[in-house]
């Protein structure tokens, strides 16, 4: 593999000096851009996008051909796991990801097994593989996966939800099945983020889209302790490079100080608190990225770039320990040249702000 | 009017000494009862259930004769007062309220003025009075309305949103214009809180719930502040007796000591924040009022039961402070008789919890 050429971003996660805050934004390769579009019509449909390595490295690739991202990330989904596991996920118009087989049935839960990441998930680690021969050593590339917690929303769902009654049901009256669910959940995330890792991921980022709907004792117990336990089974290093953990519990600001203690390097936080209040809490044991709200990037470049500096000056005028970042993935509606006055304000102000001018 | 019999839920938001933890549900009127159906279908519709101050007194009373609990709270819209201003409030089967003329111009935001609550809100105050002589001294009676910024969201984005995408923008964009729809509102909120003071409510409620959509920043700007100048404008004492304020923000669990610092005697806080910690935070400053995941009432009795002890537990041994509630509004699919489990588990266990067994 050569050489990499821009390191800011695994540097900032590390908590080493950067000469600039690195930004990368979720969910950067979207439907927000035509030339995606474009690519998933040919596709056929979001599933075959996701599963064809080709079309995956393709899409990966566009936002870093218009935008001076300093990393990227894998396109994928993050119900490939569950349905690695036979669940059967499929896609509807309008309503978002769905399961043919939902775990509702104990006999279901108690059949669960850990899928072979190499075969039954073989896409995504050829994509990984692919996409870092495209990058050819010009931005780190990130793997990911969906929490075991949010994952098991979806499986026990069927689908998305408004309020989650099937799993909280679960939670409070058979926590023995949830549990079964979240262990094997667990073990093939971390199967599923250390083949990415051996296929040449450089980063790795847990997305927990849904823990913020729990009550923080229910979050620590069915959330926070599967995260620990991936972060714990994760291939820390590769080829001499230290591999970069990030866990992004979305609305879970008052927790803070509990997912440092997971071992990640970073923590990704939502718009809801200031970005300076979380480096107080946390200190210097982790690594911060976010923190824009992604409606920031609907009102004008002025007003997108005396956010982006108020979040910059907010964090403080350390050299270290920021990747910045939306507080949640970029919207669809989002016009591409509201991004480019985002990244580039990152960059100069950023530049700015360690050489005190 | 009568002497009030049962003033448990009075004093422990104005943290004076009870000899049980009060109970009432947020949306403890509504689609989960029977009796309440069967009345809106009499009603024709909604809103004309809410505008109906014989009907509103009607189901604002179901619950009370089902279950034990300590307030009755007046039934009604939050949307009245964008209604009275002439926005057209009406609803959609499957989609909720929707308003005929949103605000998006900037010469309607200019024309928005104070509606006089006894004239466009008299159904209100009528209901208002109504109920408080059916309560005959009973339980005490809340009024409550929508917080500005939560206004606001549906004035702006002219029904419920996803992504708040407008109001946003607006926010980012024309701060000038958001502005000038929350001081209006502000002040019609204040007279028609104390509208419903003066027509019999004993505590007044406002319902933040999207400020917690926003930034720390933009939360303390549009939505806090403004609930700040209300509880400021608020009666606070009638026929000798004071009138207490709830100020509850949806996900505000972050910004707990800012909102005590509005001058309001209670904060209303979601599941997500453990209620014992929220309680060290505010320390003696408020009282609190929460917090079970209103899902957990969809689990067995036995499970009810036990979350809720374990709330009362956190909050800690003391007599004083805490008014237990949901963490947001009942579920329509709530079983009723599981409302049961958890209003005699707040007495029992709370009277326990004060004799030391």
């Amino acid at each position: 593999m050569p050489r990499l050429r821009n390191d800011t971003f695994l540097r900032a996660l590390l908590r080493q000096p950067t000469e600039y805050t690195p930004v990368w934004l979720m969910r950067q390769a979207g439907r927000y851009l035509p030339e995606y579009c474009e690519t998933r019509k040919r596709a056929g449909s979001f599933l075959q996008l996701c599963k064809s390595p080709a079309l995956a490295c393709e899409v990966t690739l566009q936002p870093l051909s218009r935008f001076n991202l300093d990393a990227a990330i894998l396109f994928s989904d993050i119900l490939t796991v569950p349905d690695a596991m036979g669940l059967g996920l499929y896609f509807t118009e309008g309503e978002g990801p769905r399961f043919e087989r939902p775990l509702r049935e104990e006999w279901a839960i108690r059949d669960l097994s850990v899928p072979d990441p190499y075969s039954h998930l073989r896409y995504v680690t050829d994509a990984v593989g692919e996409i870092r021969r495209a990058l050819a050593g010009s931005v780190p590339l990130i793997g990911f996966s969906g929490s075991p917690f949010t994952l098991a929303c979806y499986m026990v769902e069927g689908g998305s939800s408004g309020d989650f009654r099937n799993v909280k049901t679960m939670i409070y009256d058979r926590p023995d099945l949830m549990h079964r669910i979240l262990s094997v959940t667990a073990e093939a995330v971390t199967q599923y983020l250390n083949a990415q890792i051996e296929s040449g991921a450089q980063a790795v980022m847990l997305f927990d889209t849904w823990g913020g709907c729990l009550s923080a004792a229910a979050y620590r117990e069915f959330s926070l302790d599967y995260m620990c336990r991936i972060v714990a089974g994760l291939i820390r290093e590769r080829d001499g490079q230290r591999i970069p953990s990030i866990v992004f519990t979305k609305g879970g600001g008052l927790w803070l100080e509990a997912i440092a203690d997971t071992g990640c390097d970073a923590i990704g936080v939502d718009w809801t608190i200031d970005i300076g209040a979380a480096r107080q809490r946390v200190g210097q044991r982790v690594a911060l990225q976010g923190n824009l709200d992604p409606n920031v990037l609907f009102a004008s470049p002025e007003s997108i770039a005396r956010e982006t500096r108020a979040i910059l000056d907010s964090f403080g005028p350390a050299d270290t320990g920021h990747v910045f970042n939306l507080g949640h993935g970029i919207s669809q509606f989002t016009p591409p040249d509201h991004v480019s006055v985002l990244v580039e304000t990152v960059h100069d102000h950023s530049r700015r702000l360690r050489q005190g001018t």
